[in-house]
């Protein structure tokens, strides 16, 4: 059955961005740092329409995460945070469901059509599910998203990217969770020398 | 020259103790959960005088961290929780430096003598060095102590023990850090297939 995934790279103490996060920052102060380690693999500058770049097992890891997936959930704040420096080919080529308070109608740019969705998280992973067929769902951004995923169980995967850094401020991962003890279970870990990737596999 | 080091468990969510950590509730609710993969650990039970216990790396790893350490540094949270539950032999068996605002004579219990120290976190680390001679000093605890030794460039080490679940809520790991970036890097990354434990150097 499709799964519902989650990737997601962290500071040391635990934030998804830098502080001050905006349309006008992006990922806020610094918060760019986290997503260094992606900038030069192969399969990320082939999403991003580029040539070249690394190949290994960090760019296979990246190109696995994304060549399951056929639909995105998304919050308005990476929406709203990341609109404009995805210009007019944004890197999904899938469709995309942000999770919004703001009735919109569907934005198509390039191969990337936006569906927002006003009825919350669960009924965006719900259309972003019957949108991918058998291909998984992939939850994208800040942690807000995944984490109500997780706390509802709905989220089945998920994968850190653990950056070696502290930031000092930023969006939190996995904010405001219940209090009782969630169990994951490790499914791989990846040491880089930089990056350490771990996936875990939620415990039903 | 002897080390400063400082090794944790931490959660997937950030916390290094459950919610509502206190003398009545040790590490707070569920908070135990982060130092299970220690209890049937062989060099875990001879710290604590007793027999048996798993060795491997697991067992080893956390031999290393104290076999070359020779005082170490804590808050007033971590000796005011734990007190009671270390008993009259707690496990150090070296001299103790307790950051607190109350000034208090040394405490000897069994091997372990507790110096209070009202004068902040530097001059317990100057104390604990002093005390450890050539050996290494180990921070201990929740992470305040620990925090303000990273932001003032005290800390020369560190090692996450990551265990596989959410907590929702407890004592942050590197809270209130400042807002720039401190860059580390990873020495060494052991996968058990549970708990992930990442040991990192701070870049200097």
């Amino acid at each position: 059955m499709a799964k519902v995934t989650y990737d997601v790279s962290v500071s040391l103490d635990g934030f998804t961005t830098g502080p001050n996060d905006s349309p006008e920052l992006g990922l806020g102060e610094g918060g760019e740092r986290l997503h260094e380690w992606l900038f030069d693999l192969a399969s990320w500058r082939e999403m991003h329409g580029r040539e070249g770049g690394e190949r290994g097992p960090e760019s296979d890891l990246l190109e696995e995460s994304f060549s399951g997936t056929g639909a995105v959930v998304i919050g308005k704040r990476m929406f709203a945070n990341a609109e404009r420096p995805w210009g007019e080919e944004p890197p999904f080529h899938m469709p995309v469901f942000v999770v919004t308070h703001e009735e919109r109608r569907p934005l198509e740019k390039g191969e990337t059509t936006f569906h927002f969705v006003t009825e919350g998280v669960e009924r965006a992973i719900a259309l972003a599910r019957d949108a991918a067929g058998e291909d998984d769902v992939a939850i994208g951004g800040g942690s807000s998203v995944a984490t109500q995923a997780l706390a509802a169980g709905l989220l089945d995967e998920f994968q850190l990217h653990i950056v070696p850094v502290t930031l000092g401020g930023g969006v939190r991962l996995f904010e405001g969770l219940p209090e009782r003890q969630i169990e994951l279970e490790p499914t791989r870990v990846l040491d880089t020398g930089g990056v350490t990737h771990i996936r875990y596999r939620v415990a039903k």
